[in-house]
Formats: structure tokens, C-alpha cells, sequence
């Protein structure tokens, strides 16, 4: 697999988003879509920023079912749009509270060439609004004749399927974080506490290269960890522990999802079984990630090795799920997810088993959906837990 | 000022906020408040997670006007929840798309005591819904005699005010930037680029003990950064630039927001002269900032400092914010934002210039509102530029 990035995306990759997004309104029968959150602007427009941590100035896209694309940004934001493909620019002085944007936006989705009178918004499954949902409410009411409904199914559609310059940079996340995985065992040791390996682990992703580093989730407990979501304590790891390092780590906006385990001394023989079953899991997770099954099937197939007379196999409900410019999107690897699975699909493959009471054993693999089954992205983890003295 | 951390935030400060909460919500007639994005949950809970940086599984919390909050989350986080303070907790099997959390949450907000037959929830002024609209649309359908209305007023007005625990994290997250900053003229030299610049920053926020670095934004040109929302180029600082860094990091969970300037090498006067005149501006807005003033006249009393013939001045639309569990806050420092200041705030003072045509200089100094004045947090930048070479 060729995965070269010199520079950043090109105007063509862009334009080629923006044409399948309207092939997909052209379906959904949308004049329109507009987008507010910080993933779906970068997804079309390409803007590295982190001002979107402010909540402020909402900064807005319009894409329209035919043409480019409108962007509608407060004053701060014009310079560095300027930099950008997008040529339509229309800006407000903000902070303006009594309209943040409304009146331009309400103009711009007025002057849509009207054929559905209805344009697509970040309404639902798996999105968040990136403006205040009473500054929604009243585009919606000043808006005649057009008609706000979900976006959710475009946009999910269009960004399930990566393109080798997507691929490129989730691989090359995964590398970073990869090779930080690798070194645990030389830089970790009996006595770390979970908020100082934390502090390592960041450390060396940030040397190795690593864009923003959003998550790195460091938990330990005898046995395995009871809980795999909050953040750091200042629990030391000691003999008899699993340690699980969990991150979303990300290159040039792409993340990767990946977590590793690691044995701490002397473990039992319960945790090395529940390892292996897991990893077993896994084994039978990348081999049934094909084109044309559902996402519902890997589910079951990891299921079927992981159920024989365990309960709690569903903690977490699904066990794997889509990747890319966020740490998790659609597809959901679970039952009940009838998504057919196509060639450019980035999926983490998840299985864990919560083997005793808050006792936790959790992995996952990422791979791009091929033609001739699951290439994997993730370095294998090993079927023998690495050990940390 | 003693500003002692010892461990996390204590169940009567949880209890504080939530008695100040429930004052408001009398005020408001409200009958409860729902949160559901992650910095409204953690100053009501205390939780530390990155788990919100999926979007498959919303988080809710429940704060009726009288009595101990609800926390209704999915299954994967009741047993981070039962670290906490919150006894109250319902969970679902999550992801259930179909479902997910809606039932548990109509049925709570039925439950609350009704006597204003009104529930706020995160729908205005720089607020963001932790939840698909679609979903909260959905709750609103099936709630029966009880109005969703915005809580941004009892939100702003409760989070406004920092209790002494908050404010000496943000000061432990500015003593923690402020070295890093007075380290930049031994660390940078002429010819690194934005992009090494930030990353050496960042690694020495992450030593220096910083808890998450959501945003370092490093901008360069001759004379003065074009503009500063990006992310880091590649472009190598050179002679006569203005070498601009702007940081919101953070100590448990508490931001830091501020910037520093440094002159490399050689640079034209009218930066000089600019760079004094801002200087000057933020002395005023220091001494501006007290108790019964509004944010809007410490606004004006920098502008006229600045604004002696030049145009651009309000480029950035404000000169100031207030600062938290956020990296922006209200109020803002701007015409037309009539907050008066009270002991407690925290702002950040933050007057610029675009001295020429795509040339900026913005200096800011975070300050605590107390009777007496203004407290300066940060340490004072120098009146002369730093220099790089």
C-alpha cells in the first residue's frame, strides 16, 4: 500500500468530497447541506484550527446541491478561509449575540436554487450541532418555504468511505501511536502511576510526530481494569495488574482508535485465558470484516467466540465501530446495525469481555475495508501479553 | 493568595454549586436543568473523561430544583459514575440508537416535582447540546405539561462565579503556561518552524504538568501574524517577524487562556510602536476591570487607548472573555455586553490591533475579580518584546 501525504489535501480531493455529497442530497432530496461542527468544516473546507474550542463564533458551510460551497465565518475566521479552496466568503463582525451569523445564513439558504425546499443540517445519529440549538430553532423559523431536516444519512454516507488520502493519514496516526505502544514495556514500570505513564505516553506521541493528541486513556487494575472512561489517578500499577493504554490520537485532523494491554508482573491465570478468548475474538473480527456483510455480522461472529456461558459480554454494546476525522463514526459494529460494509470503510474491530466483575479485558484492531477482505492498519497486537516489571 | 490543591474538587464544593444552581433556578422558574455537554456534567460531577470525544453515546445530567442530582448514562460509564458524588444513577445498554437514553430522560424530567412546569436545558448563548438535536426534539415531543426551555441565564450566571478550588486551577494551569512561555526566547531560534515551535511548546506544557493542551496556536509573519485561528505551517520564523503563541491548557480540567509575543531578530518600529500601544491598552483594561463595572466599559476604556486614527480596531469584535471549564466564557469584554463585574470572575483582558493590513498584535493577561480590584494571575508580560535569534 502505497500511503504518501506531501502536504496537505489537494483542491481536486475536495472537490471530489463535495461531488459526492451532492450526489448523495441529489438522493435525499436536499437543496442543500449546512454544517456547523468543527469535523464536518474541516471534512469540506480543509481548516486546521482549534478556535472551535471557543464557543463563541459559530463558523458555518453551506454546500449547495450544485456548485461550491459558501462559507459563512465571523470576521476572525476570514483570513485563514481566504487561504483555503473555498472562494464564496461571507463574514460578520463577532461577537454580535443578537445574530451570530443568522441573517447571513438565512440569506445564503434562501438563495439556494430551490427544487426539494428542504436542506440538510447536523440534526442527528452521531452528530453535534456546532451552534447554539436556540440559534437553529430561529434560522428555522425565519426560513420560508425551505425546510431544515436531518443531514445525518448524507453525511455519514459520504464520510464512511475514506479515500487513500484519508487512508494516509489515519495509517500514518496509527503508526505514530504504534510505535509509542511498542516502547511501554521500556519505559513503564512497577511503581508508575497511571497520571504519570499517562503523562509519558503523550509525551512521546507529541515527539513522535503526533497532530492533536484528544484522549489517551491509561487504566489499570489486578486483573484488568473495572472502568475504561475516565481519566487518570494517581494509582500506581502493581504486580497482578493489566494495564490498558487507550488512545485517540490524531494526523493531520485523521485519527487512529487503538488501545494495547500489558501484564504487570505476575498475573493470573484467569486474565491470561480472558486475554486469549479476546484475542481470538479479534482473529475472527478482522476475518469477518468483508465487503458485503453488516457490520451486525462481525458482531456476531466475534460474539459467538466470546459468549460460551460468559455474561456481561455486552458492557459496552458494540464492539468496534467507524474511524476517521472523529474517534468514532458510523458504522457501529453491534447487532442491530445493518450496514453493508464496502471497500474505503475504516473500522476499528473491538472485542472485550468483562470476564470477572470489574474486571476488564478489551482489544482493538483497525482495518480499511478492501476489495478481498480486511487489510489491517494497527500492528497486530500480541497473542502473548507484553510484560512490565 | 493561598491556593492549595489537594486532590480532586470535595463533595461539599459539588453541593455548593448545586444549591447556587438551585437559587438561580428559582429565579428562572424552573423546575430542573438538564446538562448534557461534558463541561456543564463535569462541574456538577467532577468527572474526568475523553470518552465525549465519541459522539456515539450522550451523557445526561439532571439537576432538579430541589434535592441531589440524577446522572442517566449509558451502561459503559455507570462505574466511573459510582466514584462520584451522584447516588442517583440510571443507565442503558448503549449504543441503541432506537433509544438511547431518550426514555430514561423523559421519564426523569416527568418525575421532577412540578411547579413551574419548566426545565432548562443547554439551547442558548455559547452553549453547545452534548446530544443530536434530533434527540432533544424527540424528548421535548413526548415530555406531557413540561416546556424545554434555555438555561443558558442559570448556566452562565452559576459558572460565571469560581469558587476559590476552581481559580487555583486555573492558576496552577497559567503557572504551568507562564514557565513554558519565559522558557520560549532559550528555546526557539530563528528558522524553526510553527509547526517545531508548537510541538516543543507543547511537550513542555505536558512535563511542565498540564493536564489536557486542547489548543496551542503558534502564528508568525514579518511584522505580525496575519491572522490567529490556524494551525501551525511550516514556515520558519525569520527576521523582523512577530512570533506569536496563544495557549488554552488546562489543569484538571480547568483552562488556562493566554498569549505571548516575541520579536525575532530585527523588527520594524511601527511594531514597536504598536506593540506599546497594546501594552499600554492592557494596562487600562487592568486597571479597568472591578467590581460594579460593566465588561462593555472596560471594552471602551481600552478602545480609546487604541483607537487615535486607526481603523481595524475591532477586528476580533472583543477584547476579553471570562474563562473556566472552558477556554471561553461569558462575558464578553465588547461593546454592548452590560455584565457587571463581580468578585469571583475570572477574566481574560485582551486588547489588539492590526496595526497594518494583515499585521496583529493582541496581548492578554488573565485577572480575578475580587473587591478590591483586579488580581493579576498571569505574570505580567514584559514591556519589551522578548527577543528571539
Amino acid at each position: 500500500m502505497q500511503l504518501e501525504i506531501d502536504g496537505g489535501f489537494t483542491t481536486p480531493e475536495f472537490q471530489a468530497r463535495v461531488s459526492r455529497a451532492q450526489k448523495l442530497m441529489g438522493e435525499y432530496k436536499l437543496d442543500g447541506l449546512l454544517l456547523s461542527s468543527m469535523d464536518n468544516i474541516r471534512y469540506i473546507v480543509g481548516i486546521d484550527s482549534t478556535f472551535w474550542e471557543s464557543y463563541t463564533r459559530p463558523w458555518f458551510v453551506l454546500v449547495p446541491a450544485e456548485g461550491d460551497p459558501t462559507a459563512i465565518i465571523p470576521e476572525i475566521g476570514h483570513s485563514i478561509m481566504e487561504t483555503t479552496w473555498v472562494k464564496e466568503l461571507r463574514s460578520w463582525p463577532s461577537p454580535r449575540p443578537e445574530d451570530e451569523g443568522t441573517s447571513l445564513l438565512v440569506n445564503a439558504i434562501s438563495e439556494l436554487p430551490r427544487r426539494h425546499g428542504r436542506v440538510g443540517a447536523e440534526l442527528g445519529m452521531e452528530l453535534r450541532l456546532g451552534m447554539p440549538v436556540a440559534q437553529l430553532l430561529d434560522v428555522i423559523t425565519k426560513l420560508k418555504g425551505i425546510e431544515i431536516v436531518d443531514g445525518a444519512n448524507v453525511i455519514w454516507q459520504l464520510r464512511m468511505i475514506k479515500s487513500q488520502a484519508e487512508v494516509a493519514r489515519i495509517k500514518r496516526a496509527i503508526d505514530i501511536t504504534g510505535t509509542v505502544f511498542e516502547a511501554v514495556p521500556d519505559f513503564v514500570e512497577v511503581g508508575d502511576t497511571e497520571r504519570t505513564i499517562q503523562r509519558e505516553f503523550r509525551a512521546r506521541l507529541n515527539s513522535g510526530g503526533a497532530g492533536a493528541i484528544p484522549a489517551v486513556i491509561c487504566r489499570s487494575d489486578v486483573g484488568g481494569p473495572f472502568e475504561i472512561t475516565g481519566g487518570p489517578r494517581d494509582r500506581p500499577i502493581v504486580d497482578g495488574d493489566l494495564l490498558f493504554i487507550d488512545t485517540g490520537t490524531t494526523y493531520d485532523g485523521y485519527y487512529c482508535d487503538y488501545d494495547r494491554n500489558y501484564r504487570v508482573g505476575n498475573v493470573s491465570d484467569a486474565l491470561l485465558q480472558a486475554h486469549e478468548r479476546v484475542w481470538q475474538a479479534n482473529e475472527i473480527g478482522l476475518e469477518a470484516a468483508r465487503p458485503g456483510v453488516t457490520a451486525a455480522s462481525v458482531f456476531e461472529q466475534m460474539a459467538n467466540v466470546l459468549s460460551s456461558g460468559d455474561k456481561n459480554l455486552n458492557s459496552n454494546g458494540r464492539m468496534g465501530h467507524g474511524l476517521g476525522l472523529r474517534v468514532t463514526e458510523p458504522p457501529s459494529i453491534r447487532l442491530g446495525d445493518q450496514t453493508v460494509l464496502v471497500p474505503g470503510m475504516v473500522l476499528c474491530i473491538e472485542p472485550g469481555l468483562e470476564y470477572e466483575a470489574g474486571k476488564i479485558v478489551l482489544h482493538e484492531e483497525t482495518v480499511l475495508i478492501t476489495e478481498d477482505g480486511a487489510q489491517l492498519l494497527t500492528k497486530r497486537a500480541p497473542r502473548q501479553l507484553p510484560r512490565i516489571d
